[in-house]
């Protein structure tokens, strides 16, 4: 058994080379360019060993598409305790949830999603997944604000600010849009600071 | 001349009904499932006439993408005047802001948007169209609030409100959003109304 570890090891480290350069292929080239091929050049592995992995498109899709709501869950979870101490709560939450959906991860998982609207296996698949990735982000952002998630004038006031920070991503697909967004979200925040005091 | 006009007519009807079917195809059905055929279909009007006025798929996708930010220019132009009186100003103008990102034309404008991240030459066409009904959107959001766009604090607030307009139509294209929206948008609303006031 000893022996077999490092093959699996290698085995386990290509096939998230491959969904990693999937998250790329995606966020940068659209659904279209990705193609089993295609994400095996980017990610440097041989077609063979690709196939051996994901035989079809439709298998890389499927395991990208689980690897990347993972990420942006595991994105949610993991931020909620790193807030540094003294920093303004209601500016740094409102930037963790905009970076949520203006990484590579969101632009990736929004062409699978707009290939999901012509492709009802696709949306079977992509539903529950963005529903748990949505819960984690309201979760961290209650936490991180350390507001009363109970109050429904609170509970829509963080739905809101996922709402607009999604919105953000959106409007950073086709162009950079960074600059804009700053003042846009200190806007944001400052709104929210009146509200939530 | 004269007995020329009603085919003039008749062939304008019919590349009108072509561009309505086409948003209705991408909105519902998505990028993959617009073809000339499947939009002729759609329309009920025969192959023939539809490749008449759109030989090929790019050129059926290039008139319906000036066509969808027409009507959304148009939408956003229109609306400005019909403000009821004695309405409340700032719940109609965020969720009027709302409708434009709600309607097929924007589910079919991200359709072409997605396709657009790998086409280069989509993306130079969506980019300014996109550009121009921004501005229109802003303008009417402004208009209709009755607010003055040249402080800085209140051009970002109704940027920010835009964003979560878009972000909040986003949110409507895997699944029916409508009864959570209508409560996000009465909590931002509020938000504004203080702020704004």
């Amino acid at each position: 058994m000893t022996t077999r570890v490092p093959q699996q090891d290698r085995s386990r480290v290509t096939r998230q080379r491959l969904l990693d350069a999937t998250i790329d292929v995606l966020a940068v080239d659209g659904w279209a360019a990705c193609s089993v091929g295609v994400v095996a050049g980017r990610a440097g592995v041989s077609r063979g060993a690709a196939q051996h992995h994901f035989p079809t498109r439709e298998d890389l899709i499927t395991a990208s598409l689980e690897n990347i709501f993972e990420r942006l869950t595991n994105m949610a979870t993991d931020e909620t305790d790193r807030l540094p101490p003294g920093a303004n709560r209601i500016e740094v939450a409102v930037a963790r949830a905009v970076a949520f959906y203006t990484g590579s991860e969101f632009k990736a998982a929004l062409q699978v999603w707009s290939a999901a609207a012509s492709d009802e296996a696709l949306k079977k698949l992509i539903l529950p997944l963005e529903g748990r990735f949505g819960a984690a982000a309201h979760q961290m952002t209650v936490r991180m604000l350390g507001v009363d998630d109970s109050d429904p004038r609170v509970h829509r006031l963080v739905q809101a600010t996922l709402d607009f920070a999604r919105g953000l991503g959106l409007a950073d697909t086709l162009s950079d849009d960074s600059a804009r967004r700053e003042q846009v979200v200190a806007a944001w925040a400052e709104q929210l600071k009146i509200s939530l005091s």
